[in-house]
């Protein structure tokens, strides 16, 4: 089957038009036609071969819904014309410790979707049945996307970190992970406060679920909130004044971080031990967790805020995204 | 009451006979004939007044056992002649939060033995009964003081952090509390790995409980166990390689610091986002943590390796353990 897809010829150039060809399926695998594909920083970072693992030409896409159009002789659980999302992984070894364990985006040789293979900028994509989510009856696929990636990294910290619906939470970086993860928290019964530089977007972010929002470029508004809040979740890749949010945090309370700050972050021991506080981190989530995340969202109605673009105004969008104006999430209708 | 006592008149001073009187009981505080106090490296570090809150003259003493030989009226739980332990904390609000919850050790304004009071390197010393914590039958207690500051410290991290008999824990240095902890673990049924910069040490480390003794200097070693350890405990206030000891933890494993590392732990992100790893900080442990220690302690004859030093030869057990010759944990006997 000829693929028709965009893909970028080489570091940090324009996606331009591509056909290839897929070769025979094989028998744990399924091709999913594509209906919409999020766009990601990920991918922008792909492009461009911010981390060094980039092949080129390189399809992008990693935030796919789409319809279930042929499946190997082995497929469990899929059938042509289920409509599926599939996310950052396209396949995992299913029989590592970690695979066993339900832990599948541990899998140390797990096969990212647009790592030295193609992805959902594309008519169709292909990976192993695993890792293509039925989707829920009642979703909007045309918001669902997003979810398969950012969404996840979100949702998982939050059932990983134990946080009940009695906790107080707050959320550093409003963009395009934190305001699903503020949408997430709020139906989870938390009190949630937006930390944000900018307080212009205070009614939006109330909007979006925030009790509270503070400016956290403000050293007074931070001391008044000091030992109440049980959980933080940084989703900003900047270094960031750990220490003045380990403070607000009450006992046994939890800095976790899904962005990729670059600089080692400085943490006190003695701002842990205090209070029997921890930092921690992770990466997306299982498949089992993000089948509830699904379930979840249909039954409270989350879904990111998207913008939405036509796949061949790909270049478009990605400008938009790089430029900063994203409101929050971009979706390519295909 | 006049309480014969030790006690520095000056900062870094050398302890000195000291008399003091002992004014009328509260209703709710038990004095505490002492027949065993140990020596903790926070008596020294008070004594020298290196965290500035130090006042003189100063009784250093917070791992004491003796028997209670006076009740307020108020009192629950405790009569004249009960065996207890008191540790680092004398009092705490017990109507706080934290207190509501079981975790008096995080009170806000928990009243520390040594801090602002007299402590145990005295013939008898006074607290709240809720600290004087009932010693079980059949316990030594000769040994037992060092368990109500460095034994709870190193206990309450394996509870806290949800350590089960099927891991794989590591230890960083083995003193006053690594080799608490090695005991502990070995008894919890985990995989103990022990880790040194002295490797002579190696028989005598596993002998307490050690497993496997990896020379922490040596970076081979440390790469050969990669991806291994559920949770490794660190005891030692020094600036460690913490990113080589992440390295060494499996997919959600916890690094927990006891130590009161000075300068701040550089946490790379990453290292933590992609297994799902956290740091974390602990102090001592709650009441009815204690207990349960001790319970624990007395099922598996768990006690500190000690030597023992008359009340009256302070000042030698004090440049013992200043010295670094101590193997492992000192106690004075009154």
């Amino acid at each position: 089957m000829k693929v028709k897809a965009y893909a970028a010829k080489e570091a940090k150039g324009e996606l331009q038009p591509f056909e290839y060809e897929l070769g025979d399926i094989d028998k744990e695998q399924v091709d999913i036609k594509v209906d919409y594909c999020g766009l990601c920083h990920s991918d922008i970072s792909m492009i461009n071969n911010d981390w060094g693992m980039s092949e080129y030409p390189l399809v992008p896409g990693h935030e796919i819904v789409g319809e279930v159009i042929n499946v190997g002789s082995e497929v469990k659980g899929l059938k042509k014309g289920d409509k599926v999302g599939m996310g950052w992984y396209s396949a995992s070894c299913m029989h590592c410790n970690q695979c066993m364990d339900g832990k599948q985006h541990l899998c140390n040789t797990a096969e990212a979707t647009i790592v030295g293979r193609h992805g959902g900028f594309a008519d169709v994509v292909r990976g192993h049945w695993s890792w293509a989510t039925v989707l829920p009856e009642g979703i909007d696929m045309s918001k669902a996307g997003p979810l398969f990636c950012g969404g996840i990294t979100v949702f998982n910290p939050i059932v990983l970190s134990g946080v009940k619906p009695t906790d107080k939470v707050g959320v550093i970086g409003i963009g395009g992970l934190g305001h699903m993860a503020l949408k997430f928290l709020k139906a989870w019964g938390c009190e949630v406060t937006a930390f944000t530089s900018n307080k212009s977007k205070e009614d939006a972010l109330k909007k979006m679920g925030a009790h509270n929002v503070v400016d956290s470029t403000n050293s007074d508004e931070l001391e008044r909130i000091t030992g109440t809040l049980d959980f933080i979740l940084n989703t900003t890749n900047v270094k960031l004044d750990w220490d003045a949010y380990l403070t607000t945090l009450a006992p046994q309370g939890k800095l976790h971080t899904v962005g990729a700050v670059l600089e080692p972050m400085e943490i006190p021991a003695f701002s842990m031990i205090s209070g029997e506080k921890s930092v921690g981190g992770s990466p997306l989530g299982s498949i089992a967790l993000t089948r509830k995340m699904l379930e979840f969202c249909v039954r409270h109605d989350i879904y990111p805020t998207v913008e939405e673009f036509k796949m061949e105004d790909v270049n478009k969008a990605i400008k938009h995204l790089h430029d900063g104006k994203a409101r929050f999430r971009l979706v390519l209708k295909a």
